[in-house]
């Protein structure tokens, strides 16, 4: 059955350029966002993964969230890197309390509202 | 072990409008993109099955290719109904056939290539 503390992932792409040059030294934005959530704290039931590349790079940064088979899995973009930590923490912290992965609309971050990429259906999809 | 015989999804967004009028009549440019699937040759490894809603309506109709534990999944946009269905039954059959779900760039459609929306990596994440 559903269970609201199966393990998450919180999957971030850690080559995400967030529109900066190409030829910038330097870690990228999305090694600097994936930097600052180890240093942030997160549900016990999240793990936090490096990721390189969810072919999204026109709306870099991306994170996924996932977790389990009974989960609608989401993918966000549009983070710009590091100072963007809190905000993901809390948009994990609301899907990792879900057992099928479905935030409120009235509960999501308008970041959230407004920069989902794409989902998709659990592995069981509801009918 | 990795194993290209392992069943693959073909999810298919049945509500997506591909741009078209809220007030058209009739089937979705999604469902008749389904529907069109529905009566394409797929390979035996390949379960077709309709969804409502990827969250990306800009750029519908979407497509979500998974399969196992160890494939990529992906996500394709910007199909604009029953006439793409050879073009998915093209990408799905080449992905159906991969043990990783990564297809070389060459052998990818000019479709596939420019409209990836976003890809998710497997369970098993390669190093």
């Amino acid at each position: 059955m559903a269970d609201a503390d199966a393990p998450v992932e919180l999957l971030v792409c850690t080559t995400c350029r967030a529109g900066a040059p190409t030829d910038q030294e330097g870690p990228r934005p999305g090694t600097r966002l994936f930097e600052a959530l180890q240093a942030t704290d997160l549900p016990a039931n999240v793990t936090l993964r490096g990721v390189e590349c969810f072919s999204n790079c026109d709306h870099g940064c991306s994170i996924t969230l996932r977790g389990g088979d009974e989960r609608w899995t989401y993918v966000y973009g549009n983070f710009t890197g590091a100072e963007d930590a809190e905000l993901v923490a809390d948009g994990v912290t609301k899907y990792a309390a879900t057992a099928d992965g479905l935030v409120p609309w009235r509960d999501r971050s308008i970041h959230f509202r407004k920069n989902c990429i794409a989902r998709i259906p659990p592995l069981e999809i509801p009918e």
